[in-house]
C-alpha cells in the first residue's frame, strides 16, 4: 500500500509559511520582494528564525545564499551533501508561491526528519538561492551562478541607476561580493540538487496530473538594447525633424514580437522573446523621448532558433535605425545554454512519486532555474507542481498547500531512497 | 538717435542669476527644478530674497505664484496694474532659460526703474507663475490657469503614484490649495501681461532677427492613454496567448505618429503629437507587460486637425486593441483653444524694439505659456528671443545674456511707453 502524502508533510503547516512570507512585501505593490530590498532582508531574517528553530546551522554563503544544514551524524567519514533549494526574492508585482513554495518545501523536509529522528548518511542543505529573480542588473540566479563559479567581476562591477554596485549588495546582505574563483569546493562531494517549483504553466493543471518531472531548462540570453535619439520640447520640435527614441523603441519592440511569432510558430520547442522592462529619458510629458532603455529575454530549448532571431533583430534593427534617425545600440547581458536534469536523479523522482501513488509526468521548463546553474557542477533535478492557469509573476499566481505538500513528500521520499 | 540696449538692462547682472538658479538642479539630473521639489522651494527662497533686496512687496497668491510687487506711488488713485513674469520650474533634464530668462527679464525693470528713480503710475508685478510646465498630475500653468480661474477641483483632487494630492502640494508651497472662484479679482485693473521667453525654434537664430513678437499660442491637449493586457511570466506565458500591453503601446505610439505626421504634413499652420511619458507595469525584464499609462501631448492652431487627428487615433486604437486583445482607454486631461496675443500691446512691443534699434518679426509659439490662460482675462502679449539650434527642454538649451538683455529692454521701454 502507498503511504499518503500527509505522512511526509503537513499542508497546514506549508500555508502558514506562505501566509507569513506573503506579508513581508511592498505595501503598495503585492506581491514584491525584490532581492536587496528591506523586504527581501526580513524575509531571509524570518527565514533563517525558522531554519534555526529547525535547528539547521545557518550561513550565508560567498554569494549572499542562505544556507541551513543538517549534518550527518559525527560517526560518518566526508559524508556526502543534499542540497533542497529554491528562492524567497519575487518579481516586481509578482507571486506568493514562484521560489517560495520550493523553499518551504525544502523546510518539510527538515521537520519530518526530525520528527522521525531519522539521520540521514549526508549533509542535507535547504538553500534560499540569491536573487533568482531578473534584477535591475539584467541578471538572474545570482546564488547559483556564485556556486557554479559563473558569477564573474564583470556582472559584479554593474552599476544600477541609482549608483548601487551589485557586487556591494551582495556584500551589504553578508556574502563577500567577489566573483567567484570557480565552482564551490566541495561541488565534488554534492550528491544531488533538488528544487520543487510551481510548474508556471497549465499542462498539469489541465491535465490533473500531480508531479512534472522537467527534463530540460531552456537557454535564457538577455540584452540591453539602448536606443539614442535627440530630446526636444514637444511644442516646438516638428514632425519632420524629430529623432524621437520612444517610436524608434516602439518599431523594434513590435518588430521583436513579430519575428518571435514567426520562429516559435516554425519552432516545435520553447520559443518566446519578451520586451518586458523599458526605461525612457526624460520621460517628460512634454519632451520628446531622447533616450529609450530596453532588456529583451530570450528563451529558446534551441540554439538554432535564438541564433536566427537574433540574426533578424539585428538586421531589422539596422533598418530601423537608419529609418529613423536614431541609434540602436544591442548588447548582450548574458547567455546560459540549455540545462539538461540528471537522468539518474529523476528517476528517482519518478520512483518517489510512484511510491506515493501521484501521478506524474515529465516536462520542459518554459522558465529558468537556479537547477540550470547547478546542473554544471552536480547532478540536479526538479520537480513542478500544478498552479492555476498557469499564471506566474503576477499576484494572481496560485497553488495549494496540498499541491505543495505533494511535491515535499516526492523529495522527502527521494532522501530516504538515496540514504539506501 | 536709439539708446542701447545696455542702458536698460546688464547682461552680467542677468548672466549671474541665471547661474545661480542652473546651480538649484537636480545633482544628477541637470537641469531638473520640478514643480513642489526641494530644488523648486531653494528656487523660490533665492527669488524672494532677490525680489525682497530689490524693494519688491512679496507674497504667494491663492494660486500658489510668487508675486512681487513695486507699488504706484501712495497719491495714484486705483492705480492700474501691469505684470511681467514666467516661471521658474523645468522640466525633467530641461534647460537653463524656459521661464527663467523671462523671470530674469522682469527683475531687470524693477533694477531699472530703482537705478533711474521712476515712478510708474500703475503697480508692476513681477510674477513666478506656479508650474508653467507639464507635471505628474497632467496640468501645466498652474499658476496662470488659478489667476484665470480655470483651476477646477476636478484638476486640484487629482493623486499622483506617491497619493500626493495636486491641492495639497499648492497649499503647502503657500498657496490656498483651493479652486479659483473666477479670475482674481482685479482682474480689471490688469493693463499688461508681458512674458519674455526663448522662442523654442530655430527662426530667430536663422534669420538673425533680435525679437519675435508673438501673434498667438496654440491650443494643447492632453491625453491619458492606458493599455491593460495579461501580465506572465515571460518564460511560460507561450507567444501565441499574450496578451502584451507594451506591444500594443508601441502600435499606439507609431501609429500616432504616422497620423501626426500626415495631418502636419496637410496642415500648413503647427501641428504636432507626441507622446513623451510612458509608465510600463509591472517593468520586470522577466514578465509580460500587464499595463501602460501614457501621455499624449497634442498642439494645433488648428482645431479641425486637432480633432481629425483624434478621431484616426480612436479608429486606430480600436483596431489595435481588437488585434492584440488588450483594452485600450484615451482620456481627455486637459484641452486649451488658440489664444491670441493684444494687438495694441503688440504695436507697443514692436514700437519699442523700433526705438531700441533691435529688428523683430511675428511670430505664432509652437509652445504654450502662460500667456495662453492670462490673455483670457487680461491684455497679454509675450517676446520670443532666439536659441540655439531651436533646442529646448533639454541640458543643451542656450541663449546669451546680451539676448535676454535686449529683450529686457524691449520690456522696460514698453512699460516707460505705457507710463506715458
Amino acid at each position: 500500500m502507498t503511504k499518503h502524502f500527509n505522512t511526509y508533510s503537513e499542508p497546514n503547516r506549508i500555508a502558514e509559511a506562505v501566509e507569513a512570507l506573503a506579508e513581508l512585501t511592498e505595501p503598495q505593490r503585492p506581491f514584491t520582494r525584490l532581492v536587496f530590498s528591506p523586504e527581501f532582508s526580513r524575509a531571509r531574517q524570518w527565514l533563517q528564525e525558522r531554519f534555526e528553530a529547525a535547528g539547521l546551522e545557518c550561513q550565508i554563503d560567498a554569494g549572499g545564499s542562505l544556507i541551513g544544514t543538517r549534518k550527518a551524524p559525527a560517526a560518518s567519514e566526508s559524508p556526502g551533501k543534499i542540497i533542497i533549494g529554491s528562492h524567497v526574492d519575487t518579481v516586481p508585482a509578482g507571486g506568493r508561491f514562484d521560489g517560495i513554495a520550493g523553499v518551504v518545501a525544502g523546510l518539510e523536509a527538515i521537520h519530518f526528519l526530525n520528527a522521525q529522528r531519522i539521520d540521514l548518511p549526508f549533509d542535507l542543505e535547504i538553500v534560499d538561492f540569491l536573487g533568482e529573480e531578473l534584477n535591475v542588473w539584467g541578471t538572474s540566479c545570482l546564488g547559483s551562478r556564485h556556486m557554479a563559479g559563473l558569477l564573474t567581476d564583470d556582472i559584479l562591477d554593474r552599476v544600477d541607476q541609482d549608483g548601487r554596485r551589485l557586487g556591494d549588495e551582495i556584500e551589504r546582505i553578508g556574502g563577500t561580493g567577489k566573483p567567484a574563483s570557480g565552482p564551490r569546493p566541495d561541488a565534488q562531494s554534492i550528491l544531488a540538487c533538488l528544487e520543487l517549483h510551481i510548474e508556471q504553466s497549465d499542462r498539469l493543471e489541465t491535465d490533473q496530473i500531480d508531479i512534472g518531472i522537467v527534463t530540460d531548462i531552456p537557454g535564457i540570453s538577455r540584452y540591453s538594447i539602448t536606443v539614442t535619439g535627440s530630446a526636444g520640447h514637444s511644442g516646438t520640435t516638428r514632425m519632420e525633424g524629430r529623432r524621437d527614441a520612444l517610436v524608434t523603441a516602439s518599431d523594434i519592440i513590435m518588430t521583436a514580437r513579430e519575428i518571435a511569432r514567426s520562429i516559435a510558430a516554425q519552432d516545435n520547442r520553447h520559443f518566446v522573446a519578451t520586451i518586458g522592462r523599458i526605461e525612457v529619458y526624460p520621460n517628460g510629458a512634454a519632451t520628446v523621448p531622447g533616450e529609450v532603455k530596453m532588456i529583451l529575454d530570450l528563451r529558446a530549448s534551441n540554439e538554432h532558433s535564438r541564433d536566427m532571431f537574433m540574426e533578424q533583430l539585428h538586421a531589422a534593427s539596422l533598418e530601423t535605425s537608419r529609418r529613423e534617425s536614431c541609434d540602436v545600440g544591442i548588447e548582450r547581458i548574458s547567455e546560459a545554454s540549455v540545462a539538461h536534469m540528471d537522468d539518474a536523479l529523476r528517476q528517482r523522482l519518478a520512483r518517489s512519486a510512484d511510491h506515493l501513488g501521484l501521478s506524474h509526468i515529465n516536462l520542459s521548463s518554459g522558465a529558468g532555474h537556479d537547477m540550470a546553474h547547478m546542473s554544471r557542477i552536480a547532478p540536479s533535478a526538479m520537480i513542478f507542481i500544478p498552479c492555476k492557469g498557469g499564471l506566474s509573476h503576477c499576484p494572481e499566481e496560485l497553488t495549494t498547500p496540498d499541491a505543495i505538500a505533494r511535491g515535499s513528500a516526492v523529495l522527502i521520499r527521494t532522501l530516504l531512497d538515496m540514504a539506501g
